[in-house]
């Protein structure tokens, strides 16, 4: 009989075209996280499972802690299962967890809240250099940055808002409005600092939105008052850039 | 007239052949740090220099702290030289300090003491997963080991030797007698350690083969006693395995 499994799955994305299997007509299938772990679950069980994913991440950003649930037919325990899908998988992703569920779990329906991640180095107009080791996860921009200011504007997202300012201008979900529990720019080290979004759901390039928009005002092109002009907007315009995906990380989703 | 300019220079080793330039007849010219690094003088200077690095770094192996000389015909600053050929460099390298130094400098010759690190990550066959975001800086084995066996062991590489031993069994150099002035094994963080060593110089794979020697002392192929023994055998079959490129770097080069 089929059980249901949960999976933790970490991945660098920097050679996916995202989470979500695509295969698009007469053309051969993008290289996507879902694809090389079904793959993997495939060359394990021979079964051909529909995975689902908590989060849609786009082409190039990592996580640490996506939920993955799909139902199999097995004799393995999970975490034998886990170590030898993981065997199959290619060396920018694996398998952290592995549990087996309630057979109504829904990573994305039930999840009660999630955790991003976004770093950024800066300073390269002061002669600061470009990151060199982490380069495939930080986001590097040349102009100097106060990351207390950024701090200061980032506490105006707290709260449950309508974030149509802060997603893609054609978007399909219904609702707009979403809860943002905490968010914090702290230093990490010199020219370095980290944006930590916590919220109960996110749009499409939300938080990379968000990111640009208090990039912009560590950069003093807004201040930290212009944060809730730009929500009050509901103008994708008003808001900052989407900064790229390099500096994004989905670090963990949370459920009941 | 021409000034001798003195680069510190850093790299992700991953998709270099090394330092040195190479350049097989009837070939396209193999991708390497010295061959890139040329290309951007040439860029900025029109001129073809021939640089002298501090350290042929092998294939793969990373470096923070190569020193590399030339002599250069501008009117520009080292600072602003370095500048605008950082500008032309691929984004695994970079140039992190410049300056003029004196005309007869040999960055090789000169050196009194030079920095490697070889970072291990391990612990597979205990559940831990393999390396994810830093896979490419980070040797990983399977193995348990023992950390505090493997820096005892290392304190009986201080000294001043014939390392013999820990290089390849054809080599070119005339001396094999190097001195060790520090050599040490340090846990960094839940199942990973780095070995540091500092010399006035090494052979051919030496630090390579010293992490090998000193890692199956950590997974109990050989006692930290054997070692001594190893050195006096004179013999490259005595020592552990060359340890693969990924988990070296060259740190730093001193002089005078």
């Amino acid at each position: 009989m089929a059980r249901r499994f949960k999976f933790i799955v970490a991945y660098e994305g920097t050679h996916f075209h995202g989470w979500q299997r695509q295969e698009p007509p007469d053309q051969e299938p993008l290289r996507t996280v879902q694809g090389v772990l079904e793959q993997a679950i495939f060359d394990v069980t021979r079964q051909r499972v529909q995975s689902l994913g908590s989060s849609r991440t786009d082409s190039g950003v990592h996580a640490r802690g996506l939920v993955v649930a799909f139902n199999c037919e097995t004799e393995l325990d999970p975490k034998r299962l886990a170590a030898a899908i993981g065997g199959r998988l290619p060396e920018d992703v694996q398998i952290r967890r592995a549990c087996v569920v309630d057979d109504e779990f829904n990573p994305i329906g039930d999840a009660t809240s999630k955790g991003y991640r976004y770093r950024i180095a800066f300073g390269g107009k002061s002669g600061v250099l470009r990151p060199l080791f982490d380069r495939r996860l930080v986001y590097w921009t040349r102009d100097d940055v106060n990351v207390e200011r950024m701090n200061e504007a980032a506490q105006h997202l707290i709260g449950t808002h309508d974030f149509t300012s802060f997603t893609r201008k054609h978007h399909a979900r219904e609702s707009t409005v979403r809860t943002i529990f905490d968010c914090t720019v702290k230093p990490t080290r010199e020219h370095r600092c980290q944006i930590e979004v916590v919220g109960d759901g996110f749009l499409h390039n939300m938080v990379r939105i968000i990111a640009g928009t208090l990039l912009d005002v560590g950069r003093e092109r807004l201040t930290p008052e212009d944060v809730p002009r730009i929500l009050q907007a509901l103008d994708r315009d008003a808001a900052g850039p989407t900064l790229p995906p390099e500096g994004l990380c989905l670090m963990w989703v949370k459920y009941g």
